[in-house]
Parts: C-alpha cells; structure tokens; sequence
C-alpha cells in the first residue's frame, strides 16, 4: 500500500497537505451532542461572525464542500444560462474542472490568453460586440483567481479596474479565492482590502489549500444575490448534513492569524525555493513568486528522476515547464533536501 | 449561541449526531505528511479493499462528499436525460434533495404512492407502457431507499424481485443506501446478502447518517457501468482534494464491525422508543419500526411543547404524524427522559 | 410507400390534419424579396400586431417553431431550476414532451391526478408546506392545460381563481394553448376573457393543431417576464431564421376570425361525433365534449378493425378508453362514415 | 412596416432569401388529406430515401426544425457532458447559437483560432494531454462547418485527415453543413464523397441556406449512434408534428439536382460579386472565394451608406471587414447593381 509507511513529502500541491493541528483540535471540540443539521447551528453562526469581521459585517457567508462546488454554485447564482463568463484560459473553472461551470451554470466561459494568469480590461472588451444581440451569450461576469494559477497576484488596484469595468457594463466580478489567503499576506493587505474594497461581487473563499480538511465558502459581497443561493446549496448537491464541522473548521481557520500565519509561511518556502532553484544552471523561473507557487523549466530529462523523491506537477508539456506548490507545512529542511537533490540531478 | 453551552439532545435526525470516537481517531490518523491528492493514496486503497470485503471483490467504489451528491451522480452514471426515474413518493430522491436529480441528470422522476414507503413491481407495471415510444420518458432505473425513509425495510426476497423485473425490462435497480447499515442489522443479512446477492446494480452507502462526520460512497456492482464514473464525479464537484480523510473514515467504519455495532444500537434505541411510545394514550405508531425511525400521529397541541426539549420533526402536517429518529449515539437515558416527558405532556 | 395514394382520414390527433388554404397562400403571399432574417422584419411586426388586438396591447409575443418548444421556453423564462411546476398528471409538459421541461429548465414537476384534466386549488395547497425548506423545490408556477388533454375547458371563474391562488402565493400562472381557440369558441368568449382578463401570465399559443403548417407563440401577459426571451428562445434553438413564414401564418390566422372558424368547425364535429356514438351499444363517451376531442370506452376487440380505417389511439390500455380528436377538415362524411363502420363493427 | 410594400435585396445573409418556388410546389402537393403526425409518414419516407440516395444507403436521417436544433441535437447524440466538443473559434456553434451546445450537451467547447475558418489536426493535438485525466473535459467530437462561416471549403483529403485524426483518437467527426451543398459543388464532388467517403460521422444537413421555408437533417453515417436520437430529438423540442411538410420539402430539395443548382448559381454570384469588388480601389477581398460567401474590408466610412440600399453584416468591429452572402435568387443585376453603388460611393 503505497504512501503509509512513512510520512512522504511532495510539492505537488497545496491540498497534498495534511490538516492543521488547530483545525484537527477545533473539529474534536465540535463533536459533542447533538446539533441541528445543515447549518441551522451555533458552531456556523460563530463562522460567518468571523467571516463577518474579515470581510464586512453584511457579507452572507454560504459553506460548501469543497472548491469546484464553491465556484460553480457562486456562478449559478449569478448567471442565466444564455450568460458568457469570461475568465484567463490558466484559470481553475476553465480546465480544471472538468466542465463543471458549463454543465452545472450552462453558460459558455469566454477564455483569454494571459502570459501571467491575470486578465485586463482590454482583452474583455472585444467579447462586449455582442451585447444586446441573441445569436451571442452575454457576458455577465468577469471571474478572476486570486492567488492565480500561475503563483502571481492581483494588486487591489488591479481588481478595482475590473470590477469598476464590470459594474460599467452590467456585469459581476468574481474571485476563485482558493488562495486567497495567499494573496492577502503577499499584497500585506486585509481579506477586505482585497475584495469588498476593490468592488468584488462574489467569492469562493478556500479552505482546504491552506490547511483545512475539507470545507469552502461562498461569500456575497451584497447580500441581494444570494438571495435564492440556499436552494441552489441544496440542489447543487453541498448542503452538509454535519454542517458544524465545516463551521468550526472556519471558525479557528479565520482566528488568532491562523490563515495568514498558514499561508504566510507557504509563502516564504515558496520564495527560498525559487531563490535557490534560480541559482542552478538550466533550470529557469519563469513567473514571478508572489505566492506559494514557482514555475520553472526543468530539461526533461530530469523531471522523472526528480518526481521520484518529491513529486510535482508538470504544467506543460512542450516547453517542460512545471509547477511546484508549497504549503503550510512545507519545511525549511524540504526545501534544502529537494535543491540539493536538483543540484545532484543537473550536475 | 444557541446549542454551544451543554451538549443538547434529539430526536430529529440521525445526522444531527457527532462522530464516533473511532472514526475521529482514524481522521486523526491520517494526518501524516503528504499524500496525493484525490485519491491517488494509500487509505483510498485500503477503505476501497473494505469494501469490497463486504460487497464483493469486483464492485467499483467511488467516494463522494455527501449523500445527495451520491444519489444524483449514482444515478448520472446510468442514465440519458430521456430516461425515467422510478421511486417512492417519499424517495429522499423525490422529496429532500431540492431537484438535484432533475437537475443534474435532466431525467424525470416517476414517483409511486406507497404506506410504507416500499414499492412493488406492480406500481411500476403502468410507466412500460410508453417504452419504445418517443414521446415519453423511458424508465431506465428503479430507485429504492433501504432503510426507506418510513423506517421499513426491503426483504431479501423483495428486493430481489424489483431486481429481476428491472433487468427483465432492461433497467436497473438503485438503493439509497444512506442507511443500508440499518437495514443490514435488521435483517440480521450481511451487506452483500441485501445487495449483490440480490440483484442491487448500484447503491449510494451511506457514512454520516452512521457515525462518520462526512463522505458516502457510490458502489457499482457491475464495474463496466462505472466506466466513466470519475468524470462524472469530478464534473459533479464531488472530487474531495483531501480524499484520505474520507477514505480514513470508511476503513474505520467497515473495520471490527463498527458500522454494524453502530446501526444495532440505533435500531435497538428506536424499538425501544417505540415500545414505550405505544403504550401512552393518544400516541399511536403509525409504521414497522424496522431500522432506526419511529413514526407517530402525536396530537398538534403536544407537538411544541416536546419540540422544546427534544427537537425533531412533523412529517405530514394534516395528520400530525411525526418522525423520530435515533442514532449511534442515542442513549437510554435519551429515551426514558423523553418517554417521560411525553407522558407528562399528554397526560 | 404508405398514405400517399389517397387522402387518408383519421381521428388520431387534430395534428394529422393538412394546412388550411387561407394559410398556405399567406404563406406563398410572404415569398417574396429578402427579408431580414430571425424576426426583424414586417411579417412579424403585422403577426405580433395581431397578437395584440386580440390578446391586450401590452402582450410581449414570440415566435417559435413547435408547441413542445413553446412550452418549455416559456417555463424557463419564468423559473430557476430549483422551482416546481404544478401541473396536472395528464398535462402534455407531464407526459407527451419526454421529459423536455425537466431537461431545459431543470424543474421537478409536481403533478396531482384529476378526473377531468382540470386541476384545482385545494390539490396545490399541499405543495405550500416547503416553501422556503431548501430541501424542497419551491412552487413557482401552476401550469394548466385550456382546453385540457381531456377535451374539457376550465371556465374563466375557475382560470381566475387559480390565478388568484398563484399571485398570492408568489407563483404564476402558465397557459398551455395548444387548443386555446377550441376553448376559446367552447366558452363563447374573446381570447382576451380567458387570459388577460382573468391573471394568466404567460401562455403557449398554438398554431398546428388549428390548420397551420408549424409554429406555436410564447405570449407574456407581462413584458417583465419576457425580458430576457430572445435569448432563451436562441439558447433553445427556436429562433427561426425565415421567420416571415411563421409570421405570415399566425397574421391569417389571427385575421377574418379564421382561428375561431377552424376551431369552432373543429368542435362541432366533436360534439356530432359524441352524439352519435354515445347511441351505439358498448360504447360510452367517458369526459364532457366541451373542445375538438372525444373519450370513449370501445371494447378492445373492437379497437384495432376501426383503427384499419380511421386511425385513433387508445388512451388508457387498461380500460380501454381511446381519444377521437376532430379538426378543422373534419368532414360531417368523415363522421357518417366512421359512425356507420363503428355500428356495423360493434353489432 | 418595413420592407412590405416591394421586395428589397440584400447580401445579409442567404436566409434572407425566400423559398424556391418548387419546394414551395411540394408543400402545397403535401397538403392534402390526413398523415399520421410526427414522421411516421410516407413523405417522410420518401425524403429519407433520397438521402439515402445522396449519401449511402446505411444513413439514418432525422429531420428537424432549424439549423442550431440540428447541430446541438446531433452532438448530444455522440457525448456525455463531461466531454469537449473541438471546433474553429469562428464556428456557427461557437459564436452564433448563444451559447446552446454548452446548455444542452453540457459540454465545453474547446476552440482554435484560424485564419480561413478551417482547424487542422496540430491544433487539435494540444487538447489531448489531458485525455484520461479526470480533472479536464474529455475531447470527443471535431467539429468543422463545410462550408465554413468563412466562406472556405475544406478539401476532401482535409475531411479524411481530421476524421482519420479523430477516429484514431476514438473522436467522432461532426459537419455542419448548413452550406454542405455549396461545398459539394465547389468541389465539384457529390455529397457522399465529402462525408461518407471520407469518414464524417455525423452531419446537420442544411435547408433553410440553400431554398427551403424551414428544415434541416441530422444525418448519421453510422446508424448505431444513432440508436436513441428519437428520444432527443423530442426531448430536444424538435420533433416536428406535420413532419410531412419538412419531409416534402426534402424531397423536392435533393431531386432533379435543386439543392445542386441552387448552390451553383450562388456560389457563381459570389465569384462575380469578388471579382467585380476586387477592382475597386479600397475594397480588399480578405477570404478566398469558394463558396457563396466573400469577406472584404470596406472602410467603415462607406459601411452605413452601403448598408442602406443592399443589407450586410459587418464581421469585425475593428477591422471593418464586413460579409457578404449570396443566395439562390441572387441575381445578376443585384450584383451589377450593388457594385455600381460601391464604386460610386467610394469614389
């Protein structure tokens, strides 16, 4: 049975990570008596109130299971099918997860090319042809991933532009913020900052990437849109039954720093092993850091031998370029042990 | 904060229970360095090879996050939008899933009257009229719930003989297993005797509703019809990144008999309940006390008041009919407590 | 090659029937020139100007090809698949479109047995109980069938007490017209009296079944509702591109009372045809012939040597009841001569 | 009313063309007497049949309303929604049917850009590394437009390379061939020996383009997929009731070389129109010439006053190439005429 003998270590990704001691700790607190199902709970209550101080005290707060569910039923509840959503070709909801967002929303996405996995004005406006004309889906949301696919960041101004464009032209703007937390510690800015500030709609606030077992929130920004978005909970298929041990996850994920101390330090690992990576020869950063991501190229040639020890993703094929994500319990001594191993591989 | 102060109790549903230490403990476990996300792992294999310890060495399993999630993409796996659903009116399917079938698979559901919540070949009889023909539906899948959601359950023999006219009619047969423990315990029958042995072709297992904390299983008794499945399950925002902690929790339930242990007691809680319901004026049971739910006219006026205390719910307004539900964690003392408040309501 | 020697006859369906001529030169009467496609053109103007003198100034209309396609573009314009359509277990969206309604708009629908294809208030109300319960689909809209699949018509008192019920419950009321005229001549009423005038908020107007080659219209009583139409009606593939064609149609028909001729011819054969056969030994009109169709127990060994003649369908295989329909090329001949051959068949 | 009171021309589109007079004939010779509804008919057998003729006598033919009914109907036929449907960015079922592949299949589309509206086997290869990966949508069908929306023609051994690509890769190959008729005679080759012959699978065969009133096929080249598209084709609303008015049409279109002669004279108007347009200063011909449509960049000064007197669409917004389309009753003089007002207003 592979894998169980002793605890392996990969940079694969961010959900090849265990839990964190504290949410284990919170989800054992959780487990007395009985408690009403499906949310109706003192334990989610107390969630979306700290959900409530971090990102504003009218957010409403919807959890689900996990990430895909979370970006899919957010779009749902936002979009009619004849709706286009417009998103980076890198991003998560457009080929990671299997179509979902099409077959759940029925909505086409509209994809544009990004060299760094972030979209700009510019390249959404051509799709703004067919407005009014019903040979062609109306854009009607802008969905951005903050931390991006590619390990980059949004700066707030950034978002604000997108959402000012959105507003603009009767559309929403929404974050795939399964790294949110990320992007938060990179840009030193609160989870506000970023989002209710800048003007986004909507949000998928991930959990399990940084440090959660399970468990992902959907966030409106105005409470008006989610409106009917319990019953589109229930019939997307994420209404827990044993609610209570999502909420308290999120309860002591969003206290005492937890999330950002998680993410924070996925950071700084991820920023050591694109510093000591950068100084092998062949081996080629090839986005910028800002996150807990690094891209490089790494010859062929030595990705197999590499992926035997600690294994990692390969982001394309043709130009060997791969992905190695870190976590919140990524150690200082895996980084060491992994360059070194590079070093030996390319020497 | 409601419900946070002392552990409260009820007979509302058996997922208004926690979890059992074991299972806990097995999570707990499992949270040990790194691991391949999305079932790619080790305890993935081994909760797969419990399984099919109990099922069957050739059943394809598939975890899922919840239990609608697993009724809805079960039945995706085996059917076109064309095709028809057959179930009980009160089919968790029918009634508590808000559409999600509909929705997902675009089938209708054809829904039977029943007493007890169990259905007979001939009140499928009349829907095979329209084989053949385009303008309807054609009926593709018997759907039974098993332990229904009356509290009833399915023999053997009747099972086997939905089976049967399923197959004779190119359809297939479909449990809502989210207490399949329970009907396993009552028939004093192991779980392939009810299920493979019989002629199931697909069935939904069912984990929280039994002392897990999250994660069902679809289990597919013929192989070639899983074929597609994980696209299925991706597709339907079903894949668990942190897979090994759903997987975590099977292995311990279907290990040293503690899905078994756990479902006796619950049944043995519910016979009791009502036993000593049945003998208070007024009160009458109103189905089989087969599995873990008790069903009873109470008089409107009594219903509030015990609400209070013990919280569970009205099943049919007009009649008064009300269900209670008992769990693995239910205690005696829960039920001479209750029992003794009912008498001092009604009296 | 079969039918096309002579002109066959039957009572099969009001849509076996060719195409009125006063359509078909209306139709020659449009070919002429270019013609912007997909609507934007005069023919449409003059049709949808039609629409208005008859049914209210403020009707939005829509064209679209077939009355399957009027019924669910229209459903889906005024529900999110997490709403319930309450119809009765004989509507055509229930039983004659294979599921289309489920498919397109994602809907359950909750269907409640009549005797006479009417469906009343007090057979809704019990579907109230979930509103609001997200685990069940919430009643949105209450679709009735004028006249019905049964060849009765709902009067307006009782169009209008439904509606009443549907407004104060939030709902809307839905018009399946496919036999609108029939029901419209059967009430000796304007069409505007049995819509507008008593709460009906969106209606399928048929076309087919009333001596037109093809085309149905979706009307909204309330331009609200209607939007967002032309892109339904584009996603759901029923925008025609010569629209001219339908247009054309539905101005003839609309015009020198010609809907109201052909339904009114329609109807009256009906009546003869139950007349006469309801003095014919062993047989017996089951419904009220109050539109174009009759119901009739006719022993089964009779069914198949009338059915050599003058096609029908056998409505209910148990108890052998079948439908005649009449049309508006029904000939009084047509009824003498079936009349005789049922006798002659029978004796 | 616009455009009533004389026939006005245009170079819109050839669906804002009229109706040849002979399948208007055929209609008219269809309407006599009573046919069973829905395709169970001897017109519709006897347009069957001459499919048959054109393109193999082991097709099985559906027929449908309009061209968007019969490209997303075809494909449901062939894919699961957790597939992806390949096709040119500038395809019909991409850009021009807002968006109803995704709602109805489920399906993502994965597009490639191209210079003529052609895609080639090199720019489908990138989508295959994702293949038995369940995070991505699974490719299952090409989808090429013949002619294309470019006005080009793919070349039979261009078919045989894509669909010898295609089958290779267990795909399927998919045609749109709402032109397919003006590709056939660009080709100077039969139907059958651009699709049969050269491995397509599937085919919307066009009507409406090239003379008809309303109609289109669905045509499977192997009946086996064709196995349960009776269902979808109703389920999809596209089951016509008096099919034999399509039927009839079909007919008369595909017999003494109509559908032939129609294509060949409006392929032979958009030579001249190019030819001619070419030799005015300004004027640049973008697209090679080899169907009945041509592509030019008209300075946009000149567009609105142009557009006055002759209808036509422009293409792209920023380059201001604008199309124009030629249709059966293109005449001489419309050319002679249009181009004389192009000369006039850009001197």
């Amino acid at each position: 049975m592979k894998n169980r003998t002793k605890p392996s270590r990969s940079f694969a990704s961010d959900n090849n990570a265990g839990v964190h001691p504290r949410i284990l700790r919170a989800i054992a607190a959780a487990n007395k008596g009985h408690v009403v199902a499906y949310g109706d709970d003192g334990y989610t209550q107390a969630a979306v109130k700290k959900f409530r101080e971090h990102l504003g005290k009218d957010v409403a707060v919807f959890f689900v299971f996990g990430g895909t569910g979370a970006n899919v039923l957010g779009l749902k509840a936002v979009t009619q099918p004849y709706h286009a959503i417009v998103c980076a070709e890198t991003a998560h909801i457009n080929v990671d997860e299997c179509g979902a967002p099409e077959k759940f929303t029925g909505c086409k996405l509209l994809s544009v090319l990004t060299k760094d996995g972030k979209i700009t004005v510019d390249q959404i406006k051509p799709f703004l042809h067919g407005v009014g004309f019903e040979h062609h889906v109306q854009p009607r949301v802008i969905s951005i991933s903050q931390s991006t696919e590619m390990g980059t960041v949004y700066t707030p101004g950034e978002i604000k532009t997108l959402a000012d464009f959105a507003h603009k032209h009767k559309m929403l703007l929404h974050v795939d913020g399964a790294r949110i937390a990320n992007a938060s510690v990179s840009l030193k800015a609160d989870l506000k900052q970023i989002t209710a500030d800048v003007g986004v709609d909507i949000m998928s606030f991930g959990g399990a990437k940084n440090g959660m077992m399970y468990g992902e929130a959907v966030v409106f920004f105005d409470q008006t849109l989610a409106k009917d978005f319990k019953y589109i909970r229930k019939q997307g298929t994420h209404l827990a039954s044993k609610m209570r041990f999502i909420s308290a996850q999120f309860e002591a994920h969003l206290s005492d720093h937890l999330w950002r101390k998680n993410a924070a330090h996925a950071n700084r690992m991820a920023r050591i092993l694109a510093r000591e990576l950068a100084k092998i020869p062949r081996i080629k950063i090839t986005q910028k850091v800002e996150a807990n991501g690094v891209f490089a190229i790494v010859p062929k040639r030595y990705v197999a031998p590499l992926q035997k020890k600690y294994f990692f993703y390969v982001w394309n094929e043709e130009t060997s370029e791969v992905r190695f994500m870190t976590s919140f319990d990524t150690t200082e001594d895996d980084i060491r042990d992994f360059v070194a191993l590079v070093k030996k591989t390319v020497r």
